[in-house]
């Protein structure tokens, strides 16, 4: 199921971009989801859950050599997790060519894609899900005695709570994407010379709700299925996150609603669509821990960050056409936050960390959450401007302006421009 | 998976509607899954499966509140009944949208979306699946020594038979949607003078066929997964409700098919369509506790049912866009009647109701479906009549004719009309 | 899962046919699920897993009696066996439905799809699946003493590997599609008199994608569902599957990319899409019993075949508008094979056949591998051949060069050909 919101990323950036570049951006999809499966096989999954270099990064079980010989732990579940880890890479990939949609050449695409999948989001995955210096799950005394988490008093420790991947997964993409739209630069004819915004085509809602049903369906088994890594008797705790998950997308959709119906006058189903999946980003750190009236709170504040987000970086003269960085950067950090607002001691332990004693509610655990958001950000920003600059000054980042006229399907993909293809059809 | 089901609502009725009122149609559906959400966690479940007051509705448990406070039963089995509960709320409200589609005002929509989900559907819930009068699971003298069941004979009882809703969610959805178009009325131009009927719009039948392909998919998740009630050795159970659900689903088509095949003389796409659905409608009660071959009958039935019902409405000029009232509430109907024509006391054991007696062939579970089938139709006959005509004399039912002719894309939702949106494509 | 994979095949194959045949393509796509639950229910389950006769075909539990009737073997097994291979059965007429699109009539269409999924289909799976001469699950002596395997050396004998039907289902679709496109020959247009080739519609790139997504996602329920005859503590092998399945994928998707890429110039999303469908294809007789680095391997000489195969069928002039027979009969042929290349007595465990002693490595398996790929193409095509000749010359297989013109849609389905439909809608 999490390999299905390929699809829906696929139709949802099908609906939004100008018809005479919705192949590309297919292309793209189809693609990155592979690219991502031979990157995070061969390297991916070492650097991400091989044994652990300084808190820093994996390095063993390349290739899953490991569990097919049979000399490597945890056998079959390797198997499993390589595969839900993979759509997880595949995601992070896809939201990266929203944001840079229409504009980036193919060449650069192939290139940032491997490297994202190959080794910036591993690391991340690393830091929190694996046995990093941030990770709830390596946050206890390791055999030499070197305790890794990044608070810790007396006997407990702690590490940063991040559920199914509102930072690992949402926060890196997002930012990836800011980082690449600013490198590349708004579309030709976004920006006017004082700054008033063009809508360049009013995209085509169908496929933007298509993707946004499917991704809303592909996301209970994104943040239900990482309750895999629950055993026992707190199985049962797919339910409540099933719960939590919708009214987070619920709340999301409702009031983003009503706050662009107040802003724009009319109902903006683009906007809403987008309430609905910043919703679900947010509540993706926290879906176990949080009771339905938080998951409320947490899709509401998602939708005030994104209706403001998307606002913020029309005035900073950034163009996104599919406001990824802020329906997953931004929302993604908020959804981070949150797991610092609401968790307690009480409900914390449906977050299943072993041998973690939490001090939620004292505003420590906030403090891990905010420490480690700032390191994901820093991370991703560092590495992806650099990754940006580098493609720009060897490869192009950017097709030719005669390119983007006439649109990346018929330059790259062979196809006509969608002038004749229209009549060809009528 | 049956959360699944909005996004093939949401194609069928995109695929049915003028281009113009497309987006308007696809913004309910997104909007009345979340209102549903809302609605269904503060008050809804309660009211469904709150502790019963007089077999009429339930009060308790209002928020879910007794689950996460820890001092409620069943614990986590009521995260996954809600979750379940809310997609089948959602599917309510969406079917109405499509009997009043292309001409319905948004606040008019907000209103009975938030009245069906909150109130006329958990009260059917209740008795039918919840421990009210008609519900074969409270079919049991209760601590008190009162007997619920309105049949009583001895020391045995019966209740309604509805396996996973034909009767509390499609005919609830679909009678709903009846009494929404007689109150709205028929579309401008829908009916002439004399009685003819003219097609507005011929549809896109790729958005028809996969909103159905959907549909059909998501059904497995909805008549499979309520054999998740059922415990222990008759959970295999599973495989019988998928075979018996694909062979009326089949039935449905072929005869729906043939039939429209000898009326109109063409082989009609989306009366085939409707047939899976009608077929599927039909089998939903009885799903568990027939065999094949009365499948294949049931299904047909429904053909006979639809076919018939889509001359009716048209002859009373009814204008009900999707057949959403044929579909599923006359259907639905059938459905329930089946229950009592097929069920034999060896095969009902698979409805595995606790402390059961049944009856079945002696027509006694048959006059109890006659009975519930015709307390829902007047509960929701009654109380969506009354609810209609309120909104209709307070905020307005229906958008202006204006309005009307250039749909309600452009007047709701900024979009252009789809007259310079064409242009601007091609 | 499995069913949902003909909505995928519906959308693939609207994305393909000109917008005149859509209706029509995707009508056949929902009449050919209806038209082979009831041939399978009727007689094809007996045939397929009914009580062995000489090897050859299964003669008992027709209408799947013995299961109601609670005297059959295995009870709820049946079920779902039952829904699993009817899921495939379908799969195997719609791939038909690819290679003869755009001019086959409807009523021929019946027809094959009637005899495919009652007759030639399920003799296959009784072969390979059931109790039949190919099957490594027959493959012991029975109770009379008699010998089934084809090899059969002192006491271990073997049986052809195919798990989740490369061969069964893949090759029977696609070989008995070449043989539909030839007796019906290439559409009006798509060669010239030199041996030219034209290209009648660009396709819709969008739907195509979505297809091969959904098919994608499917086609985990078909190789990790196919686990289910697995049982105990080999059932952690879903695992495997799913990634190898993946691996042989994306491999499939950046070999064809590439490949294509030399051979025209340009990014060819569509050559790309079947080049995921090529590698699924081929993986799936294997999916159990290979390492991530086979299923490499695997996925990537399938994409050889299809482009080998996509160019060799237009030079002998062809015309398969889906290149149905190339992705499934020749990449599912490549995927038999593969079996035999890859698998040895360790890893060959995993494939669980009972009271199997393989002799992989030997080159043995690799020889019954080849000779039933053979025997499985002579009576997939002796029958097929016999079968299009035979409609050929009783009802028609062809339309007429008038309605080839105007389109299937305005001819069988009654609407309006897509001049006047898209006057309409701009």
């Amino acid at each position: 199921m999490v390999f299905f919101m390929q699809a829906g990323f696929a139709m949802l950036e099908a609906g939004i971009v100008h018809p005479k570049n919705v192949t590309n951006i297919l292309f793209k999809n189809m693609i990155d989801a592979s690219i991502a499966a031979i990157c995070y096989w061969l390297l991916g999954y070492g650097f991400a859950f091989g044994k652990d270099r300084e808190g820093f990064i994996g390095d063993s079980n390349y290739g899953l050599r490991a569990v097919y010989n049979g000399s490597g732990g945890g056998g079959s579940d390797n198997w499993q997790m390589w595969f839900f880890q993979w759509a997880f890479a595949g995601a992070c990939a896809t939201i990266v060519a929203g944001s840079v949609a229409e504009r980036a050449k193919l060449e650069a695409y192939f290139i940032y894609s491997t490297v994202l999948s190959t080794f910036i989001y591993p690391v991340i995955v690393h830091w929190v899900w694996g046995s990093g210096w941030l990770s709830a799950w390596g946050a206890y005394p390791d055999s030499q005695g070197n305790a890794r988490p990044i608070f810790n008093r007396d006997e407990r420790s702690n590490g940063m709570i991040d559920f199914a991947g509102s930072g690992v997964v949402h926060m890196v993409g997002g930012f990836c994407g800011l980082i690449g739209a600013i490198v590349i630069g708004p579309r030709k004819g976004r920006f006017g010379p004082n700054g008033e915004v063009h809508t360049l085509f009013e995209g085509n809602t169908t496929l933007q709700s298509l993707g946004v049903f499917i991704l809303w369906f592909g996301w209970y088994g994104f943040n239900c299925g990482s309750t895999l890594k629950i055993s026992g008797n707190l199985a049962n705790i797919a339910g409540k996150v099933a719960m939590t998950t919708t009214i987070a997308a619920a709340a999301g959709a409702i009031v983003t609603t009503l706050l662009s119906k107040i802003v724009t006058g009319v109902y903006d189903i683009s906007m809403g669509l987008n309430g609905i999946l910043a919703g679900l980003v947010a509540i993706t750190a926290s879906c176990s821990v949080v009771n339905p009236w938080m998951a409320f709170l947490i899709g509401g504040g998602a939708a005030f960050v994104l209706v403001g987000g998307h606002y913020l970086i029309l005035k900073l003269r950034i163009d996104d056409p599919c406001d990824a960085c802020v329906v997953h950067g931004f929302c993604g950090l908020w959804g981070i936050l949150c797991v610092g607002i609401f968790c307690t001691d009480a409900n914390v332990q449906y977050a299943a960390y072993p041998n973690l004693n939490t001090a939620c509610g004292s505003g420590e655990q906030f403090a891990v959450q905010v420490v480690g958001a700032l390191c994901i950000i820093a991370w991703v920003c560092g590495t992806s401007t650099f990754l940006f600059l580098f493609i720009k000054y060897t490869v192009g980042f950017r097709v030719s302006e005669e390119i983007e006229d006439i649109g990346l399907d018929a330059s790259e993909h062979g196809l006509s421009t969608i002038f004749p293809k229209a009549e060809q059809v009528s």
